[in-house]
C-alpha cells in the first residue's frame, strides 16, 4: 500500500517503513517553536517536568514577534520570561528584536526548517512550513513543553485531501486567492485534522513566497498541515539556506486520499474573504461599495518580499487614500532590508503608507494598527474572526497584497487591474 | 524699560507696545496643537462651548502620534474621535498615519510654526518650538478647547532666566548635554513658570536640531518656554518651509532678567540623567558599570536627522550588543525617508537595531519598547520619571543619541569616544 506525503514524512520520523492515516505514533522532532505569547506558558510547564534542559539547544526556536517590540508591561514581562529561559538554556535560535521577524517568515529564511522535517510550534500557523515539504503543525503550549524536553511528539497520522489546481492563473491571481478559494469551497472545517496536499500544474509554477501563503492558511480549513512536494523551486530556495542534510519525500503513486478535489482556476478572479470567516469568500469585483478605513500588508501569510513588491509597484506613482491608514509590515529584518534596497520602502512612504518594524502586530489585534468600533480593514493576514484586529464591531476582509494595495489607493475594495495593468507591475 | 524676548513676542500678540513679567494678558494664537491623548478631551470640552467651529481651520493642528498606529482598542477609539472631529471641521492640518510624525518634529518641519509665533499645545513638550524663536507652551486640554474655539489664550507673562553658554564644546557634547547640564544645575523646578532664554557663543553655533532638543526640555526645569533668538541658522531652516510671513523678535539690551546664569562648558563631558529625574545628572564616564537592556533613539527630543546620523555613524561596522534591544524611531516620515536615502536605516538594521515607523512610542510608556520589571534603558527622550517607560521598577537613563548608540554597542553606559574618534564620525 502506497503512502501519502505526510505518511512518508511521519513514517521516517518514527523509524517505521510504513504508517497509515489514523494510527497514533510518536515522532522525533527536527524543531520546536514558541513565541512571546506561547513560550511563557510552555516554559512554566517545562519547568514542572523535572528535566535539566531542552532536548537540543539548536532545535528549540524562540521568537518574540507577537507583541514585540513590547507593547506594554505585560508583554514586556512575557518577553522577559522567554529571554531568561533562552539565556539559561543557551538556546541558539532565540531571536531578539533586531535579529528577528515574524516567526513563520523567519525560520524558513534562516534555514531552520527544511524539506522532510517534522516541526511542532505553539502557534497555529506553524503549518506554513508545509510549503517546504515539511510536516509542521501547531500544538498547545503543554505539548510544546514536552516537545522541548524530549524532542518527541505524539500524534495521529492525518488523512490526506489532495487538491489539484489546473488551468491558467489570471493576472493578479495569487497563492492567496487559491487558498481562499479552496477554503471558500470546503469551509473552515473542511479539512479538519487532514493533511491538505497541494498539487497540479498551477502549483508547480507557484513561487515559494506564494506557497508559504497557501500552506500558512491550511489551518483556516482546520487542517493538521498543508503540504507541497519539494521540487526545484523548493530546492533553489533551500540550497542557499540549509546548514544540514535533509530528505525530500514524495507521495507514492498509489497513495490513498480521503478526497481528491480538482479546481480549474482559469476563470478565478482575486478573492476576498468577508467577515467573519475565511470561508466567506467573494470575487473582488463584489466589493466596490465597501469603504475601508485601514489596509494591512504583512504577516506570516503575506509579509514576504514578493508580497511587498507587488504592493509597492501598484502604489508607485500613487497616493493612498487619505482616509485609509495603510500599514506595511515586512516579515523579517532581511525582507525589510531587501525591500529597502529594491526601493520598495521609499515607494511605500512616498505613497503615504507607514512601514513598521517586523511584528505580527495588528493581525491578531496585538498592536500597530488596531481597529475602532465600526472600522473596516482589508488585510493580507489569515483570519477575519470577530474582533480579530480590534473592536468586536470592527471588520476584517482578507485579500492578497495586490488587492490590498489597490484598495488602499481607492478607499473601497478594488481589483488591482483598475489601478495598473498586470504587465506594467510585473515588468 | 526694555523687554525680554518672551515679553516682545507676547506684547505683539496682545496689540500692546509693552508687557511686563507678571502681568495677566490675553494673546492671539498662531496655532493650537493636540494629539491622540489630549485631543479627545479637548474636543469634549470644545463641544460644550456652543461654538459652531474652530477659530481657523488652518491653525488647528491635530497629530495622532502617541499611541499611533493604534496600539489597542482604546487608542483606536481615541484616534477615531480626533479623526471625526478633523473631518467634520475640515481641519487642514490633521495628519493621518502615513503623513505624520512626532508632533514636535512634524510642525516645524511642515513650516506650521515660525519665529515670533504664539502657539499653545495640549502637550507639555510644545515648548520645543522655542528653538525657532516662537513662544510655545503646553496647556491643559480645557485651555486648548478654548484656544481652538477663540484663537486666544489667557496667560501670565513669565519672568526670564537668561542662560549664557560659553567655551568650546568637547567632541560628542551636544545640545542634549547642555540642557541636561542646565537642568542638573537648576533642578526640575529651577525655572518654574519662567522663560529660559538660551544665549551665548556656544548657542550661536548650535544646529537647529540641537536647538530643538534644548527647547524641548525647558519644561523639564519647570519653564513656561525655552527660547532662542532667531538667527541665520533659524532663517535658513525656516526659509524653505514658511508659507506665510513672520516677525523675528530680539530681546532689548536693557531687558530685565530674574537671573542670568553663565556656564563655561569647555570641560563638560557627555551628560547622563539617572533615574528618576532629569536633574539627576552624571558625567557619562560614571556609568560604565551600569548594564543596559534597551536603547531608544528617537522622540520629540532627539528623533531628528542629525540625531540619527551620529547614532548610525557610531553603529556603522558595529553590532549592537545582543542583550540590548535597540529601537530607532525617526521623528517624521520625512526624517525616515531622508535617513533611508542617506543609508542610515540600512546601517541600523545591519547593526541589529529595529527601525520603527514614527511614533512617540516607548518615551511615555506607550508602546514599541516597554520595559519589564528591573530593566534599564538608555533613551534620548526627555523624562525618566518612575515607570515612564514601563514597569514602576524599571529605570530610564537620559542621554544624547551618541551616548545611546555607544551604549547599544557596549551594553553598559559608554562614552562614544570609546567606540570611534569624533572626527571619524563627523567626516
Amino acid at each position: 500500500m502506497g503512502m501519502t506525503l505526510v505518511e512518508k514524512i511521519l513514517a521516517a520520523h518514527c523509524d517505521r517503513e510504513q504508517v497509515k492515516a489514523g494510527e497514533l505514533i510518536n515522532v522525533k522532532l527536527d524543531g520546536t517553536l514558541a513565541n512571546d505569547i506561547t513560550a511563557p506558558v510552555a516554559i512554566r510547564e517545562f519547568n514542572k517536568l523535572g528535566v535539566e534542559t531542552v532536548f537540543d539547544k539548536n532545535k528549540v526556536f524562540l521568537v518574540p514577534d507577537h507583541f514585540a517590540p513590547n507593547k506594554d508591561i505585560m508583554s514586556a514581562e512575557q518577553a522577559k520570561i522567554m529571554r531568561e529561559f533562552a539565556y539559561k538554556h543557551e538556546i541558539v535560535n532565540y531571536f531578539e528584536i533586531g535579529e528577528m521577524g515574524v516567526e513563520h517568515c523567519l525560520l524558513p529564511e534562516k534555514g531552520l526548517v527544511l524539506p522532510g522535517d517534522v516541526i511542532i510550534g505553539a502557534d497555529s500557523h506553524t503549518c506554513t512550513y508545509g510549503a517546504l515539504g515539511a510536516f509542521a503543525t501547531g500544538v498547545g503550549s503543554t505539548d510544546l513543553a514536552c516537545g522541548m524536553a524530549t524532542g518527541e511528539a505524539w500524534l495521529k497520522v492525518p488523512e490526506t485531501i489532495k487538491f489539484v489546481f489546473k488551468g491558467e492563473l489570471q493576472p493578479y491571481v495569487t497563492g492567496k486567492d487559491l487558498i481562499l478559494h479552496a477554503i471558500g469551497d470546503i469551509g473552515v472545517d473542511g479539512a479538519r485534522y487532514c493533511s491538505m496536499e497541494f498539487t497540479g500544474p498551477v502549483i508547480d509554477k507557484l513561487t515559494m513566497d506564494q506557497r508559504f501563503t497557501m500552506a500558512n492558511m491550511a489551518i483556516e480549513a482546520g487542517a493538521k498541515c498543508g503540504l507541497f512536494e519539494a521540487d526545484d523551486t523548493t530546492l533553489a530556495y533551500v540550497k542557499e539556506r540549509a546548514k544540514r542534510d535533509f530528505t525530500v519525500y514524495k507521495a507514492d503513486a498509489d497513495a490513498e486520499y480521503c478526497h481528491v478535489i480538482e479546481y480549474d482556476v482559469t476563470n478565478l478572479e482575486p478573492v476576498v474573504a468577508y467577515p467573519h470567516l475565511p470561508e466567506n469568500t467573494h470575487p473582488v469585483s463584489d466589493g466596490k461599495d465597501i469603504v475601508i478605513d485601514q489596509v494591512v500588508i504583512g504577516s506570516c501569510t503575506n509579509g514576504r518580499l514578493e508580497d511587498l513588491r507587488v504592493a509597492a509597484r501598484l502604489l508607485e506613482g500613487n497616493k493612498v487614500n487619505r482616509k485609509v491608514r495603510t500599514i506595511v509590515i515586512p516579515g523579517t529584518q532581511q525582507i525589510y532590508l531587501d525591500a529597502m534596497n529594491e526601493g520598495l520602502v521609499e515607494i511605500f512612504i512616498k505613497a503615504g503608507a507607514i512601514v513598521s518594524t517586523p511584528t505580527c502586530g495588528p493581525c491578531l489585534g496585538g498592536h500597530m494598527g488596531i481597529l475602532a468600533k465600526g472600522e473596516r480593514a482589508v488585510a493580507t493576514t489569515n483570519r477575519n474572526f470577530v474582533g480579530r484586529m480590534g473592536h468586536p464591531e470592527s471588520e476584517v476582509y482578507l485579500a492578497s497584497p495586490a488587492v490590498a494595495a489597490a484598495t488602499a489607493i481607492k478607499g473601497t475594495i478594488t481589483d488591482p487591474k483598475e489601478i495598473k495593468p498586470f504587465e506594467e507591475v510585473m515588468k
